[in-house]
């Protein structure tokens, strides 16, 4: 592609930047960004050739990427299928990467170009944030959620497909619900256990040097989506609610299991529950 | 050391075979193993040179070290020491590795030889068991506490702190009371935490595909300990029943104030709650 670009250049987006040059698929990589200090460090470290703002930025773009903060997504698509719409550029596809999907899509629902608009979710991440985190080898290896693909136009859906594949990503197909849905069960809680991980033993252990000293490797694998950025998760949380309370809820269920089990001394129980629990290790064995 | 006797050959007491042997530390390993299947293991990895039963295994030992379940070690720890004063063998170190103490230290406070024993925990561990997962390098750059340090013989608490000097180990020293408090905080939880969280998702996630193709790099390390043994940590818990039901209810605790904050839309109170969470990054990253 020519001409690229990248909406939010972060940790996502920055790391799709380093791929698109790796892998040749962009001249020229232009990033829009808000904060002057990202935007000045992912010049720096020569994630994208240039800054420029938004209607400016996706003229003669071929493809858009938004990547910032779920929350803010629906209106910058909004606003980008706007300007495509009064530029008359009906052949740029823009796409999101974002973690969250029916408020996006409902929101763009009726949108006269609509079918430009790719809604996707690569399921890679890391607990760091800003450009700076940004790395070489991202979404290898990953699944790229693509949501309701009926609404896209082949050759926007196309183009997408053939990106996530450059990327060694393996496409899954599911309505922006079902992402949401799925997406909460396995991605947003892990990060809700390891914040209320880190919470509890912050409270709990009042000298910092007991912690540093006494956590083996094990609480430091627990507890690292703990160091994740608010900014980025708590608009997910928010706007997938209700599956998050639904699954948080299951979760606060099971650990009352577990605490009753131990007031019991049922030993008999609670090996049947770490048993059922192992389960888990033979799923992701799979892979 | 000319014999060296390891009472139960699994993952601890597999590694702590490999680094004596790679440390030149030990002439012959002696392993004494209920499981003949992973007494067989250990001849085969060449973990140990041979297995005897207790009273044999013990005899010319300069060390034995108990790396059994920890609801096996207070009987083992009385045993042994049994064995030695029968033996009159007063020069033989005595120690163990588990990671709860104060039943231990409390079963054993007694006995005539209770000098000759060092309670210990070092801080390192997988989530695989077994001689077969033994490796090399483990205990390297970790903590190992020491508990009641006062209540060994000099000459004996010398030998374990020289051992866990040759394994690259940092020594802290509490009380067994101690120690149980704040392994409980920093390590006990984040199994238990771990192990629901792998519950939760298998209840909500009937699919078991979709948790394998939507499990980010996040979601594996957040529930990696959930496939930990139930033989090994249902005692751990059972031991450590008072310590451990005190930080589970604080992690409850957390949980629902978190599910409160996303039920009310309050943004500011989850940034603030994450924010406090992220704390713990800063923490970790200090060693």
């Amino acid at each position: 592609m020519k001409k690229v670009t990248i909406i939010g250049v972060g940790l996502i987006g920055g790391s799709l930047a380093i791929a698109l040059r790796e892998k040749g698929l962009a001249e020229t990589i232009v990033g829009v960004e808000v904060s002057p200090q990202n935007a000045q460090k992912a010049l720096q470290l020569g994630l994208i050739d240039k800054i420029e703002q938004l209607p400016d930025a996706i003229l003669e773009s071929e493809l858009v990427v938004i990547t910032t903060p779920v929350d803010t997504t629906p209106l910058l698509a909004i606003k980008t299928l706007n300007l495509l719409k009064d530029n008359n550029q009906t052949g740029t596809v823009v796409m999101d990467m974002g973690s969250t999907k029916a408020e996006l899509c409902s929101v763009i629902e009726h949108h006269p170009l609509r079918g430009r608009f790719v809604a996707s979710h690569p399921m890679w991440g890391t607990e760091h944030s800003g450009p700076q985190s940004a790395v070489s080898g991202a979404f290898e290896g990953r699944v790229a959620v693509i949501c309701d693909r009926e609404l896209s136009d082949d050759n926007a859906l196309e183009l997408v497909e053939e990106l996530y594949a450059h990327l060694s990503m393996k496409m899954l197909y599911m309505s922006a619900e079902e992402q949401d849905l799925h997406t909460a069960y396995v991605s947003h809680i892990s990060h809700i256990t390891s914040f209320a991980l880190a919470l509890t033993v912050l409270e709990k252990e009042r000298e910092e040097d007991h912690i540093l000293d006494l956590a083996g490797g094990g609480f430091e694998s627990t507890v690292r989506l703990a160091k994740s950025s608010a900014k980025m998760w708590v608009p997910i949380f928010l706007e997938n609610k209700y599956n998050v309370l639904d699954v948080l809820r299951e979760n606060i269920h099971q650990l009352q299991i577990i605490r009753r089990l131990i007031e019991r001394d049922d030993a008999e129980g609670l090996i049947a529950a770490i048993e059922k629990a192992n389960k888990i290790g033979k799923i992701l064995n799979k892979s």
